[in-house]
């Protein structure tokens, strides 16, 4: 570690949190990196424990991810994939061959006895990944959702059904059994600046800050804590979350919105809120509820634009 | 069932297995195919229950199989097994991606609980197998190989020492505690025909044999059991047969070693053995065992030569 290198912790779900940690990443040894990654979205299929949240994390780290998709690995190939649908296997949530490889060892390692922080750490060594990345917690948590079909596991409502069901109701299954980690609590408390990637603060963000000991640790940092608006221009840059701020929070979906969600549901914990460029006319809102206001280019689609945004966030970063 | 379909009952490995209850299938309705497979060459890779046998027998009569190497399924890719080997895991015993797809399923399955016949029963039958898949056990058991080196895993000294060592000890772990199964017990005493496929005598057939209540089962069919030679013109067709006559059973590797080989470990058993054209100078060594002879073209690499000989020993069924 450079003596000078800044400790950044990332809250990440999968598609916004992947890209803003990279941008964090390619900073090289400027930034000792910690991310925290959602495992909300997790669910077994075939017997194999997926990550969703966390592969997107690792593969873009990695520089492995398929930028067109946002999700699963670049030159993937889909052979096993065919053959589960010949065995009449459900093939709704798709798992690419390269990406078998991830969750046949993350399972065969959890079964083994290894806590799901030492398998991602492994994995992410491996591929190259220089970043810590922290599952959120290492027992299972299950996000659930409610729509008018009644009680749905999270991947089934946003994969299966293509998040177009309103979302009524959330729910965290194992969350109050969970406990920070020892990784997470020491990331946070060393930590020099606190990033709330441009995720959805109900389905991304929120679990993690509802484990036991997250809002508590975030709470007493020293560290600014800054968050990212996921929504750009008055939708959601990707996914639901403009949706769920009215059907959830019956808030406008917009940057506006999003500053009165963040601010009521965690009192004084963030610092900062970015906004995009687009939603410049929404600063006097964020600054209403307390958080001071950053307007920048929060589109970070190209590696570029990630490495330039984590460079003006690691400018809040204590020193 | 048609009425007058004849019951046979194929005892197999992988190889030389497959490629003869292939012929039996390729009789249709004529034929109600039951193939007892052996197992003792199972094993555990990533945590994932791979049946090396047993697949190559379900893709060869699937029509499925790789003929070009004799294990594994056609027109494969190995996108998994590169990320794999990416993530440091060993990769000696080639896993392609469609492959993976039965491993992943039948690991759910008996981790489920189902019992390993079922789940054969039930993969064959998605792929449109007509012939009952018996593995032959429901519990595990392990052939282990002494050579030079001490004891080795089965596919350890197969694939990846290439069996390039001595074998001078065979073992099969766990075969005291397993025992026959209700399916295989059933395919036996209604058998019309039973057959020793042209597979390896001490690690594919012998495990079998071993199982408990097979060899009582097979002794009291009223069926002609009928054996195949591996080997052929005094070499195995593929394999270390030849040479484990040599090293474990002191026995010349020729079409009369092996005769020898079966009547002493199976006094009584086998009816008939059945020797390529090119060993028929090896007929006397084979009556003189007590056994008869058949002579005729045991080369089954064609569809067409597999079917063929599988009509000829339909000949020799109990009417």
């Amino acid at each position: 570690m450079s003596r000078d290198a800044a400790n950044v912790v990332v809250l990440a779900g999968g598609f916004g949190g992947a890209r803003m940690a990279h941008g964090f990443e390619l900073l090289g040894e400027q930034v000792e990196l910690s991310v925290i990654v959602n495992t909300g979205d997790d669910l077994e299929l075939h017997g194999l424990m997926v990550s969703p949240d966390l592969d997107t994390v690792m593969y873009t780290l990695a520089g492995l991810a398929n930028d067109a998709t946002g999700w699963g690995v670049r030159d993937e190939t889909w052979s096993a994939a065919e053959m589960l649908a010949r065995y009449g296997a459900p093939t709704w949530f798709g798992l690419g061959d390269r990406d078998l490889a991830t969750h046949i060892l993350r399972t065969a390692a959890v079964r083994s006895g290894a806590r799901p922080t030492e398998v991602a750490a492994t994995l992410a060594s491996a591929l190259g990944v220089r970043a810590k990345l922290l599952p959120m917690a290492d027992s299972p948590i299950r996000t659930k959702v409610r729509t008018a079909e009644g009680w749905l596991d999270f991947q089934d409502y946003f994969v299966r059904r293509a998040h177009a069901d309103a979302v009524l109701e959330l729910r965290f299954d194992g969350v109050e059994a969970a406990t920070i980690t020892p990784e997470m609590a020491q990331a946070i408390e060393s930590a020099d600046l606190v990033v709330i990637a441009p995720s959805n603060p109900f389905v991304s963000v929120g679990p993690i800050v509802a484990v036991p000991g997250v809002r508590d640790a975030l709470n007493a940092t020293q560290a600014p804590v800054v968050a990212i608006s996921p929504i750009v221009g008055g939708r959601a840059v990707r996914g639901p979350a403009a949706d769920m701020l009215t059907s959830l929070a019956h808030l406008p979906g917009t940057a506006a919105g999003l500053a009165i969600y963040y601010s009521d549901a965690n009192p004084g914990l963030i610092d900062v809120l970015v906004l995009d460029n687009s939603d410049a006319a929404h600063e006097e809102a964020v600054v209403r509820t307390g958080m001071q206001a950053l307007i920048t280019n929060t589109l970070i689609g190209a590696a570029d634009a990630r490495r330039r945004l984590a460079e003006e966030l690691l400018g809040l970063a204590l020193h």
